[in-house]
């Protein structure tokens, strides 16, 4: 655009039909605060501020908001908050960020609660309004529009707007038009500031409309544009928990179809929750009801099994994911290696870094640890705050004692060692390289490269012996 | 109703289509038996008696049945069952209940393969038969009624029911009629009495046909009402897998519907499946793909993560339930304390009684246990007839071996215990308060407070160990 | 048929936008390659040979198919790979197999990338060929046909074909037709291979097409047949991600009602996932979101709970496998005895054989053993090459050491025996018949039937041990 652009989202309403205690813009679509998406919106149209007004919860709100991070080297809005205390409509709640938007600029007027609206259509509406008129998004599905307010045009080659009628007051003609104001406009700084001034509460609710500054602008003789869109989804309001999961669904069918698009094979689009964003490279494959959170990074040719749940993470080329595997790297991250096999039923938590061919099977839990290429811990086992060589085979049912019930301690198992089954690795331990731990061991001690470490009972045995027998009730 | 309201259940069908050897109306719906929502539906109504008619399957069907539950303090209505044997039409089945008719009530005739007929539906066809009158339950989509029998009604402003003309006796003009009998009716005893004895089957299947009791009402010259329902789902009966599985997803939706209505935040509501009664409190958020079966209560703020199997449990406000936990109470129950996280891959049992912020994390199994307010078992345990103090920490892979072969023993761990990994409490055993068990320990003897207890082997070392080779092929 | 079939399937394209590197007619539907599909339905109309032309990826391709298994005793057809080097369009392809076809015989051409197309509808076809005309397949929905080549037909009752019209070509009237080619033709080989070498390229594309043999055979006054289908599933052609995911939904719907229709009771049709084939019993319920690979069979009234993997295992009657287990048998198979109780949890791998009455319980993975009736193995523990007795009872976290680092051992279990909790079976190994191994024990040494071994360290105590203490940061 060649006018700077200050957004303005509402986000100051209470949302009483989400019958919950979290302020309405902060309820999450595809794992983001619906306001988010707006702001997030904003920051891909370049714009050069963000002012959100806020007033219920509106401390919750503010804090639940971040900076949006706008693609490639554009820079981020400013982001800034302002209250509307008390809330007297629509047309005041903007009336609060006058003081925070430029003469020189345009005003985009978003909705918090309108989380899918789309960059293109709003670079339309920023042309349409050119920097020189107010300029309205409308909505036509050629449907019925019952309830929202109709778009009015001039009969001539223009169709500018003459006016928005609420249904209400709608007559009979007007109840026939299928064009319906979304609540989205755009108008410069300069022209908006006076209609602003202009609002009046004189309606049965005593609440200032901002709908109504079309109505002063017509009358002021101002040219009032209308760009109208066909999707609905991009309109959306939430107000209700129905509202929002619908929306969440058309939400995810739109990322399905994006991944698919540029060749991800997904076993069913509509059993696929990502919320944040996941990244493919080619031939990846994604079976039924998975989920993914965060960020996610799949490389060429990963396989992820049913029903897995994947958070903040980096699966490299060829990596199979078995099903029933949950992996959540929170702030630390997990990264799978090259050609690695992980699960059923695996868990890998935050910091769990395995390299190229590592085994990670079933029942098994990796947290805070290191897996050089090769190892393998196949079987009910935990490995926390480890450092694990190459080639290592660590034995089902073995634990890493990492908790002495007070302070963590980092086990060493060096590269080729052989954990048997049902050890215990007491922390801080060394397994020097190439060692073997023999089964049921406890071993609390460092061991030299190449020994065998042994701690366990001697076998005895009593022959015939007479087991409990059961009690009679 | 200002008359008692005697409800006949017809359930003495094969139904040959669900290719099962269960009796049809006791296939399930939503976890209950099709013929058991008929009956509940009749509580709710607050009917005097339930008569339900059997004949297939009688004794299972007899023996699958429950007296009804009705809500708040109105008397649960009496069940009885009549069998009709052999089986000679619907006519004949009602004429089997007429012994167990009161004079003075109303019958009510429900079908038992019609799991979703609503309560407000018949209460309106009760009104129209106001203790005086024949009134059939009608069904009216405006579409296509092929295969169905229509009503044909009076043209005088009162519209009353002429005849039920079956499809295959229609002529044109009562086939574009897309009115059509329910099956459902209601009438007073004193009069459907004669009309039932009035019956013959004298017709080619050689049955006696409930419906005929129209054609002699009709023929004495009383009215016949109808009452008409727009909502196909209501008035669908099940007759084979394929339209068991589409009602119940109906009934599913139905139900996500309502907790989206009072606030339930549901991930996708076409993935969630509710099998009994399940109670939210505020803000709860259910992601997708989860189970709930029996009764399951869930306090404010609690969250229920991905691939969930909650039965019979109760969780209190503010815990987090992971991904992939499987909860069953069955008849013990499963209670959660508040703030209690418990998952991923966490499986809770009969008996299992958590209190406040308990941890119970991945690949944990507890059984009739009780854990007082923050203790944890984080990490591939198993806790069975246990009784585990504040704050203990219970280490992975540690078993309590609660089974001696015959006998079930109890394991106390008092207060601030520290369990080391894989470490066995052999019950019955105590492990005493403050004290802590080394890993690898196999306890079999009472610990005192504040001891460490050790039973392991004295690690040894062979240095040089030559490990086995691969054996050739 | 009373001709001989010779199916020719066109396997040679690209398929760009699928944005693989694997060739087109490779990707899976239901588990197995689109050609194969292909080349299985025409195992299932008794054909004598199939050709496959090949070209991209076309060694990838040769080594990804199969010969066909027809049903009962039909021999299989001969199964040959012809290269089309380089892709001179499709007329170009079919000119690639003459060589190999017989002039005795039908040819029948399928499309690889076309997975669904039907055994009756080819059956229909071919009648219509019927060893002497050109019989094509078209399509015909009654809806619009936009970029479709159009189907002219005689204005005579014959209705016999006059042309196929390219959309691009078409006029007004010919836009208006709503039956399009479907790719698929049958044509003696007499009759096709003159028509196939009088082809030209002389078109903007410079390609041989083999729609041009119908221009060509009306020209010499051939009677051209044209069999419609409704059904645009069957015909449908997989070009991207997006319509492979969707005809791979189609697919398991229609296998889902084939299931309830034999009786199989699905909790959620449109949640089920069958990759192979699902053999069932009478009063089979799977519960939602299963799926199944490979071959699976199951036993009359198995249950399947909510979120099982399962492959290649037979499960016998009255089995019930709880939600999340994992099975897969891969080339050993995995069989359920009656009656068993499997997970919930519990993974069963390549070799596991379970009698009647086993319970395998949470967290616990089988792998190559066999399990005699009424064995139990609970909780978390692994069975890996062991033989199991009758009756035994297998403890919470309890392991066979099968692999000590080069080789596999066997242990054996004999009846009647009791290991304990967390105990170790360092294979090779046999624990005698009615014997009980210690909790926490690691057995290396046989032990005497009915014995009582036991391998662990002496129970010492601490008194007042200081746990440590929380390290300042």
């Amino acid at each position: 655009m060649s006018f700077p652009v200050d957004v303005v989202v509402m986000a100051a309403g209470k949302g009483t039909r989400m019958k919950s205690l979290r302020p309405k813009v902060l309820h999450r679509l595809g794992g983001r605060a619906l306001a988010q998406h707006v702001i997030d919106c904003a920051a891909r149209l370049s714009a050069r501020s963000v002012i959100v007004i806020t007033g219920h919860g509106a401390e919750q709100v503010e804090a639940g908001l971040r900076t949006p991070v706008p693609p490639g080297d554009t820079p981020a809005p400013a982001l800034r908050f302002v209250r509307q205390e008390p809330q007297l409509g629509t047309g005041h709640a903007v009336q609060q960020a006058v003081p925070a938007l430029g003469d020189d600029g345009v005003v985009l007027i978003l909705n918090g609660d309108v989380p899918l609206i789309g960059q293109a259509t709003l670079e339309t509406l920023l042309q349409a309004c050119d920097g020189q008129h107010l300029a309205l998004l409308s909505v036509d599905t050629g449907g019925d529009a019952t309830g929202y307010g109709r778009i009015v045009r001039a009969l001539d080659a223009d169709r500018s707007v003459h006016a928005i009628v609420e249904h209400k007051d709608a007559n009979e003609a007007q109840r026939r038009i299928t064009e319906w104001y979304s609540g989205v406009m755009a108008a410069p700084a300069a022209l908006l500031k006076p209609l602003l001034e202009g609002l009046t509460n004189d309606n049965s609710q005593g609440e200032y409309y901002l709908t109504d500054v079309v109505k002063h602008a017509v009358a002021r003789g101002l040219v009032v544009r209308a760009v109208t869109t066909r999707d609905e989804v991009e309109v959306a309001g939430v107000n209700s928990p129905a509202q929002l999961a619908g929306l969440e669904r058309a939400y995810q069918r739109r990322l399905a179809a994006a991944l698919l698009e540029q060749g991800v094979r997904l076993a069913d689009p509509a059993r696929l929750d990502v919320r944040g964003e996941l990244l493919c490279g080619q031939d990846v494959e994604i079976d039924v009801n998975c989920v993914f959170e965060g960020r996610v990074k799949l490389g060429d040719g990963v396989r992820i099994g049913a029903n897995c749940v994947i958070a903040n993470a980096a699966i490299d080329s060829g990596a199979v994911i078995h099903p029933f595997t949950h992996i959540d790297g929170e702030k630390l991250g997990v990264s799978v290696g090259s050609g690695a096999l992980i699960g059923p039923f695996a868990r890998l938590r935050p910091g769990a870094q395995l390299g190229a061919e590592v085994h990670i099977g079933n029942f098994v839990e990796v947290k805070n640890s290191t897996l050089a290429a090769g190892a393998k811990a196949n079987h009910l086992a935990y490995l926390g705050d480890a450092t694990v060589g190459e080639r290592v085979n660590y034995g089902a049912g073995s634990i890493t004692a990492n908790y002495d019930g007070a302070n963590k301690h980092r086990t060493v198992i060096e590269a080729d060692v052989h954990v048997g089954s049902n050890c215990v690795l007491v922390a801080p331990v060394t397994i020097g390289a190439g060692g073997t731990v023999g089964a049921g061991s406890t071993i609390t001690k460092n061991t030299a490269p190449g020994a065998l470490a042994v701690a366990r009972g001697k076998q005895v045995a009593l022959d015939n012996w007479q087991r409990p027998t059961k009690r009679k009730p």
